[in-house]
């Protein structure tokens, strides 16, 4: 079994000071990028930061600000970020982690999102969770990555050619844009999943060899981490539809209603798929069963019918002086006919047993 | 195994335009087709609408309009209709996701219902599910499904006839019954899986085959499907009963709890019939262990007989000069019996364990 | 396996006209009879109806009037009745579809209850499931059964003979009464499934048999069936609990939570019992691990121990020209010496071994 | 498997009047005995009470009176202390039924408890479950045990000594001790099974043998029972310290959060513990499956190595007239090298196999 | 199976008075060891205790002032300390209680927590477990642990060199902090058992031994014990969080909530092993399954070669005069073809039956 080479650290070291920053997780990216998303309606500045001061006068403007962070490794620019926006320390911490589990916290001047960004290794079949951080404000939002990736092209693209209604809405509007095309992602990988449960099924009821098993049990192991990232979504989502936080207003409630179905969705998927894999391994083993019975039906019918038969041979090979069928003239023959109706007569017995 | 040809693709592609009109799923008719029900207590009128501008004058009359559209792949009419009674662009998109989960959504001045309508290929046992959709107006419904289907045939005879208390009722009870007939139409396709686990059960105990195994597992997918389109309409079902929306009317409240009844009794039956598939697996197991042991027995009769009396004649085939017994005289007989000694000792003994 | 032969039709058909009254199960009784109770703490009539517009008179009555009903096939006396005591249609054909819910609905000037009457045939341990429907209204009780049964005697004869309180009490305390004896019955039932239990568990102990498999499968579905039959009972006697109707006065309540708690316990040993149904499967297929264990170790013995002296005997079989131990004296005893060496040598293993 | 002899009877006769006394369940003691503890700061009257009649002179005073009744079989006593105490004839027939559910009922004037208290068989480890009643009055306790235990004897000796705030306390902190000396019990019995749990799992990884499969199947049974009698106290307990009496202080408040405290506790371990016995199944079975494979190595070996070797043996134990090598001079020993290597080729293939 | 030596006993004796101080559990350290943190933001005292009596001048300071005591076993410092500090008696007695489940209770002047500190014996991945409790007052915190341990020193570190806000804070975020480096600590063991499980599943689908399954139960009974551990303290933390004591200020309230976020990811990954667990058992059961299907293919390949051409060699060994093979010419190459042709289509029927 290919063996998952990053190891886990769940958590930040037992004792350090909390509100601490460190970057806990692997560095996946060389770069770390800042870019920038300043519209309205008329309007539209698409850049990328170096300086991060420049950020204090986006800040102050009415329009909407969409800062992108990709990379996690530089806490320095984090720090500073979070330092003019004035986010709390320990959201900081939380964006910092990658292990992170998806949660949504309300602060009253922002809101705070965790969730995991999936990707697929379609080589392996290995699904690569990212994590990825979101605070939303009055008129900008924050968004952390760990590594570029094109998730959100399409929302970059509806920004730049002002299609759809994203340019006329607000800042809880692109937040909904950027949590719909993650879970909208997760469709897609999950219809990998759907083509693999498939194609194993196949095979387990046809030919069962002994890296299906092992195969079933990845797949059952992805489904558990899976489901460790989509799960919290559920409440993470109906959270932000109760609208507990003035940020978010009415009229962008519906789409996170639809938010909500999608994640829904992808969680019956999920489960669906847990109990097909969880199927899959009774199958399994009922079918070794049967793959053992056939073979222990070809032993049983060699054995019965040869081993009579040899011990048949066996009695005329004896020298016993007075063996008197030994000169008899048709002894032979009539020995060949023995053997022949015996023979015959186990696999009539067989066919009898419906073995043949 | 026979393979579901057509692929599930669970959403539209991430990131296109929430409430862009797309056609997910298969084409499944080749016409799409607008009939039209209008009536009340004296006068019916019903005719198939080619141009959808004509809708606009059933928008105004008190009557009870029903609007039925069958095939969803032509989005302009959808969308005429949706700017005609002035729907929600995201609710016209998940009618035309056929892949949407059933739920409900109350927008005040109508409500939105998605659900799945169920037929059987009785050839092959496999479920053939159909997205449909429904919109409950003040004194309209239009319900989009995506081919012809004669499940609503009872309800339009109703309506001509006048049969019932459905001419003298408003849309609210249309919707009823519509719904009604749906669900209803769920306990004919349990029936017939009834009836196939009973068949199966049977094969099971008396004869189980490497393809019963199969049977068992498509008919285990089969439920967790079934469940994914039906659990959720508990919570659509009983949300209407709660009677959120004043579209529903105190007097067809009871219809809703005679049908949310139903439902309980198709989601009990689903979980019954589950446990009962997952019961069967079990039982195949066992019984393939059972007749492994049978195997296993009529083995070793043969091999405990016929491999000593093997071993006993071979000792008098060897050709030791001197080997006294070889030249008794009553050798050869006493060989006999004592090779019949065995033999019958052994019988003895497995008849002593209930072997034979 | 012994078929049910009466196929089970869950609901009427898809499309019929809510309210239409049609008779869904079979008929089990000949003759429809109606029986009527009429009394008070000082007189009572008991005597049987013809002519259903004799139970006008009664329904004005301030006495305490039970209508009892057994047999539903005759639709249009069960019509009569609802039009006399003013029922919603829908109530009616709940009445008569035998496959209906355990449930209670309450219509302010009555309430609608319906049961499972179970009962044992003892021959096959068949449960045989009756539909059982009662109708509480202010001083009356309307009873449906699906044929005669003996469950009420002891309420007929302590109305009768005027014991207890059940003639002093009112309508609802006759309600609790029958429910009560209903619930009673299930015991009755439970404790013959108990034994059997029992006695499976010791088959399969010391001897299990292939047929011992088919009748654990009968029993995990018997409860399974049992289980739909009474899990609805907890929430139908709760909620008559919870007060919700004003016939049922505070007076009673005390006794039907009395009954709630025989309810839970009839729950508690059906989940037991289910628990220890599925336990049993567990113990089978280790029991039948176990056999194999036996069988196959029987088979090993003999053959490790007789194949390697046929071989031995092979060796001096041989017809070589230069075979110098042919011509030893002592050869032949040796001979025999060795075999006996190995025979006994591999004895001793599997006693080690402690496969003796 | 040793039989449980005592049939469980369920309930009491369906049919009989509703409050009519039947003891159910056997007679476990021969003796009824009713003693009495009457008791406040300074004074202690302790004594066996004949005529029922003493104790009304009890009911009036100020003290707290706590009357235990052993052996629950002549009904009248029960009776005329019931009429002593004005308790409602439901829950003198509770108390009798020794097959009651643990539950809490608040009467307003008192408080029915009832509960299982348990012992332990030690001998084949039988848990002996006694029927355990009791009723809480403003200043009296009475409790009905089915024979004399010894586990109130602490409370009783704290009485006695004044040992503790029990003799400065209410009736309340009476109930409170005996509950709280019977969920002590519990633990007691757990701790033995907690050991008999390390034994079997010794057993199974190291020897697993076929009564072993009796005893785990044993211990599940001993759980699901256990099971029924521990879980309803949660919410029995829960009610009390919801306060919903008034006959429970507030200061008392805080003992029975412990208790309750010790029942999750209680039931805590019973859950793991149940987990555990299912796990020792799983590794049985796999256990066994393990034994099985190294018979079959052990066959499988036997026959490999010596079937091929007799074959080589039969070949020049033939008669043929024109078989050359049987006249060569050293074909004898050649033979013999080429059997060497057959046969140490096999060893070595099955040592690669890591069969050896 | 290494036994636990240590037995648990679960509770003090039945009987003993409620409040009767007892040292429940093993003596883990010699010495008793009291010290003593009292600090504010300018200054810091910290010494050991050796007088209980010195407590009572801290009582009285504003200062926060934390008090830990490392070992139970002499009650009577524990005693004196409950007497200084009024803390009742029952608190006390939870306190001495190591077998104690985690909880929290609020008596308005002071809230009494009560958690499980694990660490690892990683020789054999034994998980031991410590009680901790802890008393968190206006200005003071107690905590109670078995044994000294290096938990808190970051804690401690934190405080004499005054980094982060733990000086500027209340003795609430001390309780704070001490919780967090318990439960991040838990993080740290995890670490280790998800390393254990990856090592095993590998083994399990290369080589999977009788000592597999051992480490696989051993693993699962960890999880069953861990999980009792982690559980009670969802809802202990969230108790915290509701804010129901005036202990906790608003301001430490987000430092809990981000507790709570790592209990319920300690949950997740808990219930994520033993997920992965129960699985590796199925795959062990399977493998072994695959193991015997090797096995019997091996033993029936060499039966059905050998088996038919001993019988071959069998039949020309026999001795009948008249046996007219014996004397042709070509007889023993012949016969050797026919061997040859035997043999070899019964390799490639293997082939086709992919046996080999």
């Amino acid at each position: 079994m290919k063996k998952q080479k990053n190891k886990v650290r769940l958590s930040n070291n037992a004792g350090t000071i909390p509100g601490t920053l460190i970057h806990i997780g692997e560095k996946k990216t060389e770069n770390q990028k800042v870019t920038i998303f300043d519209y309205d309606t008329n309007e539209l500045i698409e850049k990328e930061i170096v300086n991060m001061d420049e950020l204090l006068t986006f800040r102050e403007k009415p329009t909407v600000t969409w800062i992108n962070i990709d990379g996690l490794h530089e806490v320095k620019t984090i720090e500073k970020i979070g330092s003019i926006f004035e986010i709390h320390p320990l959201v900081l911490e939380d964006i910092l982690n990658t292990k992170q589990r998806p949660k949504t916290e309300d602060f009253t001047d922002y809101v705070f999102i965790a969730m995991k960004m999936l990707s697929l290794d379609k080589n392996n079949m290995d699904i690569i969770s990212e994590q990825f951080s979101m605070i939303l404000g009055k008129n900008f939002v924050i968004s952390f990555q760990e590594f570029e990736g094109d998730v959100f092209k399409n929302v970059r693209d509806r920004i730049r050619t002002a299609k759809g209604r994203i340019r006329r809405m607000k800042s809880d509007y692109l937040t909904y844009s950027l949590v719909d095309a993650i879970i909208d992602n997760y469709f897609g990988i999950l219809e990998n999943f759907g083509e693999k449960i498939e194609t194993l099924e196949d095979i387990i009821i046809e030919s069962p060899q002994s890296d299906t098993l092992e195969e079933i049990y990845k797949l059952k192991r992805t489904f558990i981490n899976l489901r460790k990232s989509v799960w919290p979504l559920r409440e993470l989502i109906s959270s932000i539809i109760r609208d507990e936080s003035e940020l978010f207003t009415s009229k962008t409630n519906i789409y996170f209603r639809d938010v909500y179905d999608h994640t829904i969705q992808v969680i019956d998927t999920i489960e669906s798929y847990r109990e097909m894999v969880s199927g899959m391994l009774d199958i399994y083993l009922s079918s070794m069963s049967n793959k053992m019975n056939e073979i222990m039906k070809v032993l049983t019918i060699f054995a019965a019918i040869f081993i009579p038969l040899t011990f048949l041979a066996g009695i005329y090979g004896m020298n016993f002086k007075f063996l008197p069928e030994l000169n008899w003239k048709w002894a032979y023959p009539v020995w060949w006919i023995l053997a022949l109706v015996i023979g015959i007569g186990m696999l009539l017995y067989f066919k009898k047993k419906k073995w043949l």
